[in-house]
């Protein structure tokens, strides 16, 4: 059986819709017989080398689907479909019946993903980035042949601190910015120099960032979120020693930190004599209004380290993001900077430089910006439309998803409407500490989903709930 | 005094060289005057943003070249130097005056450096790299828009386990390959897996390797080095689980581990539940003889972690490095795989997967190869030419450095030899425990310097130093 599951990577879709594509092509072909039981998530998960969680996400597909069926305490094994049906040369007629099956199995490589990881990408201007690529190339060969500053290149750092000026409002110089390969590598890297001290976490939250500080051994407690963010007076009954928020747009939520709340954390931090980690994920995107300022922009003691990233703005493939150290962490950053050297392209941070310098960046912040907008705004009338009062929408006017309250039970509403061809997902999973939401939380990302999708999108949810 | 040093980071010679040459046009252009208390190495690392070791470099090489004096227990003044002579108009005439210190001015940016971090990029095939560039954005926008693979992309990894197997005798699946952002990352990745068991590292050895592993609170014990590499003896005696060694060619003093030494260590990890990382950071460089199989290749129960990189064979830039992974490790990596997203260019990735798909790397390894043999036997020859019986040569027949024994105070060769132009550097900051080489250990690295520098860098160190 595990031979038999060839994995083609290359393909673009979500690597559980491929891994279960194969296996349905195998059922329908008859290679996987009737009966035959499926490897466990750990076989498959080893000999794939993807993780486990991959695996059941493709076997719960294939269970949704009706290709395999569950025997409790015993296995996954291949369910009795009509394999004449599906046999590949019949496959053509097949999917003309007209049946909920068929009209999945036709369109599995097209379902609409409202992926919270996804950007919309396009509009990135190609051309003016091989063109900067190139220039790059041809006329700034040190950068090619050296791995550059450990902190990153000064020219990159010197935009990215006029940027957070104007648009932030965070004030600081180039000598404070870290450029670094993703935020989880700047967060170990924070980790380096502030130490195993205690860290808050929001809950529910980014899971990746409490899973990280774990596994570097520190202790990290999760405090409750309100409609004003962290819970500050949560906070300062525990032993922590660094908070980290997403005060502009808390993930998942979508809350916004009001100033009173930003000034109570402040006060906790200077009393407290810690340091609070402003995560600027997706700040570029704010839809109504003014731009909120950030809670750097706020602090006068030196106790806000600022998260930003071009990741979900620029291009996930160069994997840049940076982080801006207060005074007291800057002089022990020094002192490591010789040991921890640069980890991104020194390539890409010339061609990004570049095209900071010569204005494409405000210029297609400013394209993105608007097509979120509609965006955004075709989110919430689909939703209003469709659902009326039968949702809540938490809704943030910025970034690139949006968290509704439904009734019904989690698993059986992503079920639904993986049925329907739609993939949505629980905001369950960032919930820790055996916490959980009173009424259930989907989340819906629309970075990457074209309008003419988002209407389809949440046409079949409806169909798939109501 | 601190605003008046206003450093320009664009320059492409070493940090301290530039920052010393600021300094020097201040002194020379009567900014500081005679008398003028410097900032402490503290204040003025702080003010860069630099390390204060490379302050420590800079002013070193002032008090070498006589622009500043040290006044015990009270700091570093600006010496009394004819500034007449020094001031901005007449400096071109100052410098023809045939002194030992007008010499060191003139050729300041032209210090011959034995780095061993440089490498040779006079040959790197530049329009090839730039067609492949253009082709992955043009036909790869999935790259582009993506960070692809937590692992590293699959297309790259087969690529690397067909060079590993043909080249290097390691035996792997592209599963078991993971890609990273320099060896310092994947080092930080495998600590995650492998948890906080004490390692050993090799003394002397490669000291970030230490020192990271330290940053992250892992015990680490530095054990001896004889002519074979790690005394398997001594690390017996260890709890150590985890020992890092270079066996190709052992950082910094060159030694090849011989196969009985090879079957000792493996037979330790065996009988110890332990394991052996494997830094096999320049063996693509072996002048004489065949190719030593890497240790990975006489590992018969998955207890050796394989590091390569591109960085010293490929593009510095890039931050290309890989680690194969044992099963054991294998398996818990899986699990972590959805936190640890890939650090590495998704669009560099596949760039390197076509140089690589095409024949360009090997290609370009072969003329690598010849070229640095030619340097090796260069620095070789000058050396017994103008040194004869007075030094020992430490002498791999690999790599991109040589380790010399030489008599003398190392403090006071470095700065013999900076004052004849070159730049050598201290075998001593690789021992630690407390321990030291014998006689005083140089190293020099060749890799960036081309045959004329090698010859005329050696000719100087011999008469700095006869």
């Amino acid at each position: 059986v595990l031979e038999s599951i060839n994995l083609n990577i290359k393909n673009n879709s979500p690597l559980y819709i491929r891994i279960c594509d194969f296996i349905k092509r195998d059922i329908e072909n008859n290679i996987l017989h009737k009966g035959t039981k499926l490897p466990s998530y750990r076989k498959l998960s080893e000999h794939l080398g993807v993780s486990r969680n991959t695996i059941e996400q493709a076997y719960q597909q294939l269970l949704s689907e009706g290709y395999v069926e569950s025997r409790p305490k015993s296995g996954i094994y291949v369910a009795d479909i009509s394999t004449g049906i599906f046999s590949s040369k019949q496959h053509e007629e097949a999917i003309k019946i007209n049946t909920t099956a068929s009209k999945n199995i036709e369109k599995n490589c097209n379902y609409i993903d409202f992926s919270v990881s996804g950007i919309d990408t396009t509009i990135f201007p190609i051309s003016v980035w091989k063109k900067l690529t190139n220039d790059t190339i041809n006329n700034f060969q040190e950068n090619l042949n050296s791995s550059g500053e450990s902190q990153g290149e000064f020219g990159l750092r010197m935009q990215i601190s006029k940027y957070l000026y104007e648009s932030r409002g965070v004030k600081c110089s180039p000598d404070q910015i870290i450029i670094g390969a993703s935020t989880q590598y700047l967060l170990y890297l924070l980790y380096i120099l502030i130490g195993s001290d205690d860290y808050a976490v929001e809950n529910p939250g980014y899971d990746r960032i409490a899973k990280i500080l774990i596994d570097l051994s520190a202790n990290v407690v999760g405090i409750d979120v309100d409609q004003k963010g962290m819970n500050v007076e949560a906070l300062a009954n525990t032993a922590a020693k660094v908070a980290y928020i997403t005060p502009a747009h808390q993930f998942p939520l979508g809350y916004v930190m009001p100033v009173s709340r930003r000034v109570e954390i402040l006060e906790w931090a200077v009393n407290n004599n810690s340091y609070v980690i402003e995560d600027d994920y997706d700040s570029e995107y704010r839809f109504v209004g003014k731009p909120i300022p950030s809670l750097h922009s706020l602090d006068k003691n030196e106790r806000v380290i600022y998260f930003g990233t071009f990741t979900k703005s620029l291009l996930p493939s160069i994997r840049l993001s940076y982080m801006v150290l207060p005074e007291p962490l800057l002089e022990r950053y020094v002192n490591k900077a010789e040991i921890y050297s640069q980890t991104v392209s020194n390539i890409h941070q010339k061609t990004v430089e570049l095209f900071m310098d010569r204005g494409h960046w405000n210029r297609h912040l400013n394209k993105m910006r608007t097509l979120y907008r509609k965006k955004h705004d075709l989110v919430l009338s689909e939703l209003f439309e469709k659902f009326g009062e039968k949702i809540n929408i938490l809704d943030a006017k910025s970034g690139h998803h949006v968290v509704i309250e439904v009734d019904g039970e989690e698993t059986r509403l992503i079920a639904a409407a993986l049925l329907h061809g739609v993939v949505v997902y629980p905001v369950s999973q960032y919930y820790f500490d055996g916490k959980s939401p009173k009424r259930t939380q989907i989340l819906l990302g629309f970075g990457s989903l074209s309008l003419e999708e988002i209407s389809e999108g949440i046409t079949k949810l409806a169909k798939a709930w109501i």
